[in-house]
């Protein structure tokens, strides 16, 4: 779908006036939602656009920003967390956004509906196309915001799950757990990936290198470089968090190990000596002369298994001291 | 073989005829596959390239773009996963191409059959050599681009055994499944130091530093240059992601301990007591005043085995509790 | 709360005056603590600052230098460890503030009441503003510096934190313990990010690239920049810590799993084979011709126990050369 | 030992000729092998070499090119690796050889005797001096490759190395598997330190940037650069393979506990419960009313063994489930 | 302590001559060790040397060249192993050197006493002020290249303590051999953090951007220049070795465990069934039908034993082959 608004002329909804839209005075702006490849290409052709620059947001390629003779051209992703194929997964799903910034023309290209470029359509509608009297760069640079401003909501998103993972960690040891640490991690990854060149993209807007961008609208550019700056930032932080949960599994595991086999050395140490030597009275010497005769004593059985409540005693006494018990 | 193809002059098979196809009008494309060492020379000889150049081809040395006065030398390589010794291993395997564009001509030589070249001269020759008229920077371009698409093929591969690695490490202390892990990072490493150099290799002529180049052309260079970004990117990823496998592998195989542990301390916690008491039953002093009175009971063999259950319970209650049961 | 004070004309407190303030002769300092929205809006109407600049001390950016015609800005951060939600947790907790330097004016912008500033502000109303007379960029310098005294400060608490922890870890298998070393790294996460930019934006100031801080103003800002240098490094350094500090922890574990183990190997592997061996006399053959005629040896019971104290001696000596026992 | 030949005036045997030697028309090389303290310093003066430059070859630093007025110096390193003291083990050996480039003369000096040096020298002679007509620079081009072919030597034998460790690593777990791999490890730490400055060193010459490096013999180098680059790629490589060895390693010895584990529980968990049930039978309680009347019963011992025998059974096949049998 | 030294005038002990010092023709070297802050002043006036910079040599700030004008400032360490608080501890002491070199001046401060300096300044004496005549350059050169031959010293020492961890490693499981590897890591740690900007700061003198080192000079300073990159390098090669000592550590604790582990299950697995083996002959069923005839037996013993020997003897023949005995 493509629209078209301008200043004092209004939308163009019509595909023939396309060129029109073009030349009109004012700013114009040309958003393709949802666009086919035949959308791509009448848009590329009524602007001049080349076909490859185009094909960059149709293959999805990284966020990067390219200045073309008669236009500039900034390719950023629209980001959102996608509940996985499993439950407690999330997956971060990105749809590539072209903007072309040409002299007083802006187009908007993308092959899904991507709500940040729509608030900002609305918002231009509603003040009746006062927003564009600000320029294609500036209208551009509010479009781009609002995609930043969403990748801020994704790691709000992330940390509450780093959050939640680092309360199980201290006592889980479900294999779900790491699991769940792992698709954090492979989340943050991805993110990295959009934020990463997007900032540096941002970045060649901010520093003036582009003559489709007027100083003053520069600084509003700065803005959103500063912005994805904190966004890589977090990223390593939140990366970095992860993994001292992953430290922290692991030695909740091993703890529980060492806790499992404490119990099992305790109550054998205690019992397995002593069915020792309950099995030597069970022994069948009879009484003859040194064969047993404490089982003849009348209190032989009485002394046995006192010296038994003892040896139990001592050895718990001793498991206390190291920790064990 | 080396096989000759002009735009108008048709086809050039004979060997004779090399020289005669440098100085054919429009752009000549001159292709040797399988070639022998003489074959290498015979070319080089005809185009006046540095028989170090040509070596370079055949000793196989990293991906690199060279420019030489009459000439740009680019060595990219053609990548395949080959079955490995393992029936579960497979092995990046690579052959060079050397690619020379000069003025008005293309050589692209290579020490075995080459997929990607072959694609291209094939259409070369089913459009009547029109592709030849953009150029043979043009031609070089698509020869360069088959063998990258080939990459992205290769991590296609990569990535769905990775997946399959991803599935079988959360349940499977294989030692097998961890030397998967180590075959495809093996893989992985090895088709990082083809990606790497060749992204530099084609971000030489992508950026306009060769004079062989049209600045036309520049743009589906950088075209491959930007496919070779992501290669290298997802390169990284999947290295991550076999990270994080090895981790979820290291801990099933904890766990697996952990759980064996917790199996044998519950068994032996609940009867080694137990094998005590009846021991203590079983020890033979006689039934003298204080000696085990409780055997001739009327009920004490019925509360012994009361008592013992009431034991098996209180410590099923308990081991349920820990969550070891 | 918005104060300025000015060399020779005094304390300005009224609002109003800000305009006055900035025309006053010598060097102005305007400081607002605490600061509303609108406070800060008033300030940056005075002395001709960007919104954009001043949101950038609102919105809590990263630290930065940036030059803007008319006057330097430079965000630097107010850091300080605060105790979190359990006892042995301690958060670095920051708070920015705007340090803007213009031609005879000094303005310092916080939203909170930051103790560094206070102190630099009560030495100037002490010395009746000599300090003044050194110039704005002087000024700001000694402002800088105390921020970034209490980072040392800081950074000396974390050590004697690691220190706290590095006994700890010899000894002590506490899961608390391991939360302990996550926060400390946590921690110096935390502060490298803060530090990080800031040794950045002082070595801006440092190196003359702005063009209001005076040539002989530049050593002191030196001196802040090599404090930070220090301050960085010690941040990696004490991280480092935390890693050995972990591994020690994590030793520490199998150590102790170790030493369980071994207990439960040296007390079974004495006295099972032996209650198998008075097992073996405790079995009902009769003492027909071949069934267990030692059952009626006069000297039968010592032999047996005689002997299975043998075997007990032999096996402590074992385990003793092994350093079981 | 201090040999000089020369183009047409050939060999120069004694010690006085060599000023005459470096006066010589053509190209001299001029060779102190095995040389002593008072050889450098005849070398050196003779050819208006820098006391310290020599120096740096006998004090053995590391491997650089530096230009100086009148020659070029490069130092490189002849590697060899030689057995080390345990069997196992294998260390990188290394002997500075010191190549200084003038107009139209070569001289290199080594305190040792040095193979590849050695292999050029012979090859002049026996083509009676043909390959000096070819320039200092190509000689000792020539030099230096011969030495970083012996690199390429000693990477064969480590790469061999590391492919017994891996194989040794799926199925041993002795400490000496790991020290072997640690060795390796040391020798790719030292081979990367002699390989990664030699890189730069004959970068510094292939790149053009040495007035005695002909514009014509560049090439040469670039061709030995090539192969350097190559030995540190694989020098990263090789370690990456050494740490995947060193994780399946640890693994084998993890599955291995893990085994025992298993075997243990097994046995334990089926017998412990039934010797407890025999001991159950074995207890000394009479046959009154309720005490242990099957033990009256005709098919009471055959019942219980039959019981048992069941209890065997479904452990038996509970444990297969499981694989842990 | 300050004393001063002058070719020709001779040395020079009052204070008053401080300024006298200066303005003596040929090179003066001004030394004030175990300096007071008076004498800290009293010499930075005499030289025209900035209040600063004197500072930062009793800051203790890390080493750097500045150069000022009128001189060049570089800040060096005296380093030296302090034995540490527990006996197998050594830390790295370090003390600041301050050398400032002025056109015909050389001036050095320390708080403390340095033998480097000291030994320089003996040889000068001794040589009759012969080594002044080289220049202030020359002398500094020689005091640096002093405190850098101490380093050498240092990873020396260091050298032998990772040798004699690693032969501990392999067998010792002690955590105080743990604590030994964190200690060395330590001091290589702080011992980085000298060498690492001792190398800029000399490598500034020896490019020749210094104004007071001329230029015949440098190639000294390049030497010391190449030491101090000897220095960093073994200081990783260092930190390598300790990452594979604690490598071999952990797993021979590993090892340990596994060792335990089999004794504890070959000692359970042949002797817990026997005993279940031995408990069913020892059950108190009659000898009425089926109840156990074999009791009755004239062989029953004999066989029974008999069938359990040869049980313990192919189960010891399993866990050979197995190797676990």
């Amino acid at each position: 779908m493509i629209e078209a608004i301008a200043f004092e002329s209004g939308s163009v909804d019509a595909y023939d006036d396309l060129a029109a839209a073009r030349e009109a005075s004012g700013t114009t702006w040309v958003r393709a939602t949802d666009a086919t490849v035949a959308e791509f290409e009448r848009v590329a052709e009524a602007f001049d656009i080349h076909p490859l620059t185009v094909e960059d947001v149709r293959r999805d390629v990284r966020p990067k920003t390219e200045e073309f003779p008669g236009y500039s051209f900034t390719l950023v992703k629209d980001a959102e967390l996608r509940r996985g194929e499993q439950t407690f997964e999330e997956e971060v799903d990105d749809e590539p956004v072209g903007v072309f910034i040409g002299p007083g023309w802006l187009v908007t290209l993308s092959t899904a509906s991507v709500a940040a470029v729509e608030a900002v359509w609305r918002r231009v509608e509603q003040e009746d196309q006062r927003l564009l009297t600000r320029g294609a760069d500036f209208v551009a640079c509010r479009v781009i915001d609002g995609l930043v401003d969403e990748y801020l909501d994704i790691l709000d998103q992330l940390e509450s799950q780093i959050e939640s993972i680092e309360e199980a960690v201290v006592t889980s040891t479900d294999i779900e757990t790491l699991e769940r640490i792992n698709a954090v991690r492979r989340d943050l990854l991805a993110f990295r990936k959009i934020a990463w060149p997007t900032r540096e993209a941002v970045g060649v807007l901010a520093r003036g290198d582009s003559a489709f961008v007027a100083t003053e609208t520069e600084k509003y550019y700065r803005d959103v470089y500063d912005h994805l700056v904190q966004v890589v930032d977090l990223t390593e932080t939140y990366r970095d968090l992860t993994s001292g949960a992953r430290d922290i599994y692991l030695n909740t595991l091993s703890q529980s190990t060492n806790e499992v086999m404490k119990v099992l050395t305790v109550v054998a140490t205690i019992f397995i000596p002593l069915t020792f030597v309950v099995g030597v009275y069970g022994m069948n010497f009879g009484d003859s002369q040194f064969n047993m005769p404490e089982l003849g004593w009348p209190m032989g059985y009485p002394a046995v298994m006192l010296g038994m409540g003892l040896v139990i005693a001592i050895m718990v006494v001793q498991f206390r001291r190291r920790g064990w018990l």
